[in-house]
């Protein structure tokens, strides 16, 4: 089984950044060889949700990576800085820490300039407007919200730029392990926002990288 | 058929309120029996979901009555008012209207105080938070809300009195006919805040009698 | 991320009740942080959703803290009594006891009255009519149950005061972890009842309080 | 398409009730063939589920038919009685009438002694006790609910006899066109009771006439 | 928390047998409480769901009892042998064994006369076919089936005796856990069964105990 | 939008036969332009979905083709037909008819010799026992069932051959509008059966004509 | 009911475009109010989800709009054209229309150059291949998929730029009116890729325009 | 328990291939007794769905079987080849080797000629496409899918073989632990495709071999 992966080389010309792995259900065998392969052309690599066992594997081949554990990403380089605007990651509690934390990690490895707001929800909105220009700054939000998803709605409404909504598997009950949140961002009486997948701060960041990359790609063709 | 719906006219006594009517699935016949049996006890009668057809017809044997097209409402007489605190049904958009209607005039039968906020949503946050004095003042806040039904965390957050919550089937898709908000009403972040049946007004501001009839009561016992 | 939490201060005074802290998806030294900045200047605090590890680590710290290992609470002070009525806690059967647990000890640290009535099912209805009287002289009637939730319903009709319902995840198969009595009880037949989230035992008290709270205020404006 | 439809002759001797033939979906001339075939050999003939258009058509070739408009049932002839025991059908509500229609009129027809008992409900549960002794001398209870589907859980209590529940659509929203019901029966506290489909009246009575047939043959036979 | 079960003494007279304990999320302590009541009077006592190590607590407390690893029960003593009639459990696989136990050991705590028929399936029909008679003869049979639950639609066609269709969580993937045989089950063609919850052995079997006890009862009564 | 549906004209090279058009949710205007395209190098069109009206409008234009309402397919000329095996179409109840026209449609017109068996279920299984050698001679067998789709099952456990099942939307309640039949027949326990969507006699058939042209293909290349 | 809707005159400036009519829901009188507020200050108005005969009492008092019936949109004026990049719609079909067609409106009316590539599918991927530059050149990529919905994910794979899926109600049974195809997107192994509601082209559109707007303001500030 | 599994001897006379036992929720006792039976007769025999403990229990009975860890198989001998044609399993990434894995141990001992194409996904549709041939050569395609399961509609419209659909639980969040691809690969907008249960590779192999032994059959008869 060893040689399974086929890495796709041309992807970063196609989609604009190289191939990422996800973690997820490969051997830490399956992901050195994917590395193998990889850095000697790319020179740097992104893997998500890869746990701390076989981090330490990875790590061992090859040690010049950095192993974010609540992320449960692996870091080797990082593509070229996007120049034009930046993303604000808006996070409603502790809890959604490992999802704030891969999308701050892959932008981070993406080259995408990334600030963070914190431990703002909607049963607290005072806290959320207090910093109402911070969030009208902001040329991408990411909103990251478990429970009943009620704040990026609030956020939407807010700002002129295009909100990433993550739904998280925070809650309990009702919450149905982010099945509610997702339907309720999706159902969202706001305009200007779009939803992905549940704990899904990679693909939220991804997409906003893309939106950064092209208002750079647009600017310098004027 | 004629005879089978037994009035419970022991109810006013054992829970606060007579019995009153749920229309729907009801012929105007039974319902015009049944009114027939209540009326000339308790000189009141309320009848919830009722189509404007057989409102006709019952309003022709008892026309001192008055239907709301609105609130699908037919009432006769009220009960004797609740002299403390008032109860404030906030909704977000002219779609709740059937809804709201369907509240204020259960409230008004019931002799509760009632007042309404309307057109306040969560993509538009200033404009709620511009009356947050009167969300504050409100002894009970009824919250209407369908799409995501994210107004009634952001409510709850801000005010100390009870909120309870109606999510409503306004909306599309993702939206489920209401599933999807009472979902996410149910799992909010905010304390302080229950949730009835999709687009049951007569059920909230049931309970939001129930509650100022309470502070009544112990009040006076007192 | 140490510092992560901002505690809301001003949460007091808005809302009637200080911030209490949601344990689940929290380490035990951000719940110590959170504590660190709250008892200072409120003298008191709940954690709830505390496991028993997390809460000795808490208490090493903080020892004049009481941990209920039932209701997963951790409680240090408790909040100035309310005067006025009292809240009844009836439940079902002995698997609903971290729950009811739950809201028992929400109740006294929120100054709340707090009464139980166990082990009351409708498979056994005499048992519960038996009790008409206890139930009726209770000002709010919280009502915890599994399996198919009819318990609620049953209540509700009995008694003239607002029912709080909690589904619980208790039974097995079709019960859906708690997802068909919370949908059967937001469906019942009874008026004069609402629902807030599976085994939310705290939420449910919350909201009793604050029904509490507001007869006791009004009753002190009049 | 005139002949697809084979009658089952054999199905009386194997089954103990002849073939009884489910209207939704066939047309009138369909199920006229198929009486032209039963008839004849079985001199009686129950047809479930027919609109009045089709069975207006039918009664026009086989006019020693009678149609009950709210059952949707068309019979003729009836099996031979029953002889020992009784069903008695309790249903909430004046909305379950065509379910409990079906019921009755399925009973009649299998020779089975029915009786009713109407608009009992668990939001007023006195009623239905001060009918106990009613309850407690049926041979089989069936039990027609909607809404949330408490009352059945509540007869099962009471009653040492088999309890057949028949969850109904009416109601709204969590109601879930009579899922949330039927789950919240099938996951009931109570022991002795079994459920059928949602309004399927006739299901729950053919079982009923079944284990009143088995009485009497075990009988016979001691 | 020790003597919160009151136990239910008037049961067996109002229902016909004496209350039964369902041992899930009761500690072996709280079990032993119950016993400790209900033995002196009873003689007598079924415990379901309960795990190894709890039934060997309370067998060191009560050692006169007999506990079914499979089955997860724990008997003492049995009611008084019913004597008309025999109940058939069919099941389909070696996966079903735990539910089949546990209505076999119902059944004979019930003092109802049981026989098995196993290893049948809908995909080998002509094994089921060839038992026909068996089947036939049954008064009562009762149906375990996973998967998507077919066997039982065969079986109650082929019989004229009441079927009770137990689904069972055995599959996988588009099982859903039990839930598709479930609605399967109660979605089906064939008349003459109902259904209860998803791998309950138990509630099938005390169902048709009192189908048999009715038919002795209304044998004798003749 | 006249000219928007972009015909596949290479798709009977690639895929074994022509394009096949959906007719719902298109308008007339675009059918008729469609096959303006088709007919002249193809020679042949099935349109699926279609309605009476559409139907008559586009026969209008093209009266060559032949319109079954039942199946609601409209036809004009037809494949080459294959040469080896044939297809047998299984289906319960006349409620199936439009389903298994579509079939029965589908095939003539691919050139796949068709049969089909009606009116046979598991709830009289002995009909269809009774032609065992019918099925077992077919090469491919379909079948159509709603309900709870248990026949499929069956027919999958007495044959050889590949058996492709079509859910149905016929039921009701639990049924859930093919869902349950659906999820039930990809739980089987019966080896040798795949599915395809709810009431798509269509797709079933397709599939059966891809397997008999396979065989006819490697036949001749032998 | 006449002045219920309070304008957000202050919208514009907040979130980059005026307020947005959402007509589902709303009466023509309503609408025409609204209307009445805006038009004289903006100068321009879009009404989504309007029906023909509404439409037609509102362009009675403001005639100078354009209503497009595919659609369900009613424009007056448009926004300030957005300078940079340009949005390419994707449909996989004519039953799509309604959605791609209100995108496309709604684009329009926001300054947004927009081009449409239709009647492309993945049955028929080399129709979509062939394209593959027209794709790439895209600033954003709006894919319209019902059925499985799997276009949007082939797609996401061969650009560089955001892609906005909107999942349709086209297709049927297991389609869940569009559930399947949004669950299916969100889940998509893709990355940059983000999901509005069913139905959704206008929320596509909107956050496409964002995008857009963002990517000129960007590099102005440049 | 020990002798409850009756082998089905004449499953293969029947049904083309002996008996296949699915190891899950089966004992390594109750294994082992059925190849006990099995081998003497058919000298093979298949276990699927069996854990490497039970599968090192049943090896020292009878050491001649070979064990695949990641298929969870254990085979012993194996059926005749099949003289015609190939099977070919398509699949996505290196999460869904335990499912390839189980249909190419399938495929094997059914006698079936395999190939295999891995790591080929929609977001690299390239990779797919170049390898079309290789696609089109086969006789029957098998593809396994997991995220949003778009793979397999790609493949059916490349394709004029059938095409079996297998959705996997590989995913996260809304893929529902493989709902989403089951329900999204039925509703297809391809032809020519059928679906099995998640994570069923045995079961598409299985089917994929009938069609194959129908046409060796079909072509020695003509």
């Amino acid at each position: 089984m060893s040689n399974e992966h086929h890495v796709d080389f041309d992807r970063e010309s196609r989609t604009g950044f190289p191939e990422i792995i996800y973690g997820e259900g490969k051997t830490s065998a399956q992901i050195i060889n994917i590395i193998h392969e990889l850095l000697p052309r790319h020179h740097k690599a992104l893997i998500t949700r890869i746990d701390e066992t076989k981090a330490t594997e990875v790590l061992h081949h090859f040690p010049e990576g950095r192993y974010n554990v609540a992320a449960r990403t692996l870091v080797y380089g990082q593509c070229d800085p996007i120049e034009l605007g930046h993303v604000l990651i808006v996070s409603a509690g502790t809890s959604d820490v490992p999802v704030r934390e891969e999308a701050v990690e892959t932008g981070q490895w993406l080259g995408c300039p990334v600030e963070t707001m914190t431990d703002v929800g909607v049963a607290g909105i005072d806290r959320l407007l207090s910093q109402k220009e911070t969030l009208q700054k902001a040329s991408v939000v990411i909103v990251i919200a478990g429970m009943e998803g009620a704040l990026s709605s609030v956020v939407a409404g807010l700002v002129k730029r295009p909100v990433l909504a993550v739904p998280t598997s925070v809650g309990y009950g009702a919450n149905l392990e982010g099945i509610t949140p997702l339907l309720a961002m999706v159902s969202s009486c706001a305009s200007g926002m779009s939803v992905v997948n549940i704990n899904n701060g990679f693909g939220a960041m991804y997409q906003a990288a893309q939106i950064l990359k092209l208002a750079a790609d647009l600017s310098e063709e004027r």
